[in-house]
């Protein structure tokens, strides 16, 4: 169950509301998300009571991004245990609830992993949710530290290939705050450059069919007082023409250990004009969003999505008449080809930036060091 | 001015309306207007009793696409004759109205100096506004005549081009009737190849930020029976990459003497994917969108528009609280970078198809000949 509540301060200017938290009102624990859905034009607050619910955000985009959706899955496994419904099945829902983003499903198993050893232990069913809530914020926590560092090795991988300063830096879709326990991935870069008075633009994608980047992107650039502009997706081009990108930083969903990246469609036409134009393309993630299980690119399971996506605009603001809620802007029964993310190869990845450092060239083999790396420090 | 109303047959499905028609009701002569703001939600004409009117409706896309504006254009100075204007004031306000289609002053001239010959010749004002009118329908005879020939045109190099046959076509904005005295420029060609059994996809690029992809494309396959799918245009890069585009064919606003092509913005990202996959990236347009006065691509103004087109989601239905009347997407005072154009260079043109011929590879000297057969032709 969900319920709805807005926030915002006495002078109407919306309050500063995280992504996610953990609550533990008189009526029992919730999990509470920002509802993405619903912004710039509202802040507004998505109160989950149980898994089921959580689900039915993750699958709304109400919560989204592939760090905040690793966390997401930890606390819905901690919440249905906290909550005292069947774990297994709560962490098979969520798990299952998007299919691209491997942080979903990491999350999930790390509170299910924590719970089921506490109760291997002999812990009574309390002790138990309160080892799987604890992995949750273990993992909440680390995500917020891995942002910082992603945000230190990123901008010094930066300064090295841009010597003469010059940060003009084009992104896509959403990966500040909204994404992740601290200031993202990709986003939590350029913030860095900006708060050390180097980035001269801020280049921000709309990101169709959802408009992360205009609703989601461009709020965070706003708050945070950073010099950017919006563009259309298909207007990239003629920035890269023009000699005013000096590198694109983008997120990522899953990282194959091939060095495959799957991020939000767009993407892909980025790396290539990227290439076409000898502009550093540079991918940043967690280690957490490397997975050694999927082979290579072609293994990567892309969502579809909806079609009323692209058939018709849909707003918070506006319910009209469409399948979808929304305002029809094709004709009644216009098929639509609405695949949520696409596949960049490794090859034209100049780096993949992670907590751990910057893999370039991008290969196998540094990929599957650095995740050796990176569990000997976990662990 | 302009007045508007609807037409729609006795079984409520729209008629077919001519995407511009003249006519002399007794009221005396009007401009009549397909209205493709309000496509694909309902077909509304648009009356121009004045050249002022048909400026405000070349402005707000009402009317657009570059042998349509050289059409309407042409017509313009038509009116202010028939209706007693001063006629070379007309023809700069039109010719001005939108910076980047040649064709658009091109047709302005036509009407222009049949006026201005008429009246040399001692003709009255009667006579000069006929002499004007009569330009007009040439034109607009001569550009249904051109488009069928670039049809012809495009599929027998298609059929060169792509001899295993798989006429999986991409294409981006709107190229049909909607832009034309005939069938249209690019989107010709493809429905050539649906006549022929031969087109196995059309791919509709929906052509942010005025949509005129699903909003105008998808209603002309639809209304043509054409096989078809819409994608957000960032969603090519999945197409190309699954080896699901066999040609890319697309119009022109203007082309330089040199062969670079301005079209819609997106135009060119679409010409570097296809270089990247090997696909045949095919312009089709009218030899009058060739300028000889204008050198190269860095010469061609390319026209600036509104930010609140990308800020805002206008539609017809909807008046929200946005500067531009729309639903804001973005934060209050987000600046967007909208050019309404993109530059491709010759290099990744594979070929020029006109009424002429296909010009390829794309060269200045064959540009060059292309025009003067044209010439020889036309005058």
């Amino acid at each position: 169950m969900a319920d709805q509540y807005a926030q915002s301060g006495e002078d109407g200017r919306p309050t500063e509301i995280p992504a996610i938290r953990w609550d533990e009102p008189p009526e029992g624990p919730v999990l509470v998300l920002l509802d993405q859905t619903r912004l710039p034009a509202e802040e507004v607050e998505l109160v989950c009571t149980d898994a089921s619910a959580l689900v039915d955000a993750i699958r709304s985009l109400a919560v989204r991004g592939a760090p905040l959706l690793g966390i997401a899955g930890a606390y819905g496994v901690a919440l249905a245990a906290a909550r005292g419904f069947d774990v297994d099945e709560a962490a098979v829902a969520l798990a299952g609830a998007r299919p691209t983003a491997v942080n979903l499903s990491v999350g999930v198993r790390r509170a299910q992993a924590a719970h089921r050893d506490a109760v291997a232990k002999g812990g009574d069913p309390e002790q138990a949710a309160g080892a799987a809530l604890a992995a949750a914020r273990r993992l909440h926590r680390e995500d917020a530290e891995a942002s910082a560092r992603m945000a230190a090795h990123g901008l010094a991988l930066l300064d090295e290939l841009l010597p003469g300063g010059g940060h003009r830096i084009l992104t896509h879709c959403n990966t500040g705050a909204l994404v992740s326990g601290g200031e993202g991935t990709a986003f939590a870069v350029a913030l860095a450059a900006h708060r050390d008075g180097r980035l001269r633009r801020l280049w921000v994608d709309e990101t169709r069919p959802l408009l992360q980047g205009a609703r989601l992107t461009a709020y965070e650039a706003a708050r945070n007082g950073m010099a950017y502009t919006l563009l259309t997706d298909n207007a990239a081009g003629s920035l890269f023409a023009a000699g005013e990108v000096d590198a694109v930083l983008i997120g990522a969903d899953r990282i194959a250990a091939d060095g495959s990246v799957a991020n939000k469609v767009g993407s892909y036409p980025l790396a290539v004009l990227a290439r076409y134009h000898h502009v550093p393309f540079i991918v940043v993630a967690p280690v957490t969003t490397v997975d050694p299980d999927t082979p290579d690119g072609a293994s990567i399971e892309v969502e579809q999505r909806p079609g009323f996506e692209v058939t018709e605009i849909t707003s918070p603001q506006v319910t009209v008449s469409g399948a979808g809620g929304g305002i029809p802007v094709a004709p009644l029964g216009t098929q639509a080809y609405n695949p949520a993310f696409d596949v960049t190869p490794p090859e034209l990845v100049t780096a993949i930036v992670t907590e751990e450092g910057a893999v370039s060239p991008v290969t196998a083999e540094a990929l599957a060091e650095l995740c050796d790396r990176s569990r000997q420090v976990t662990i």
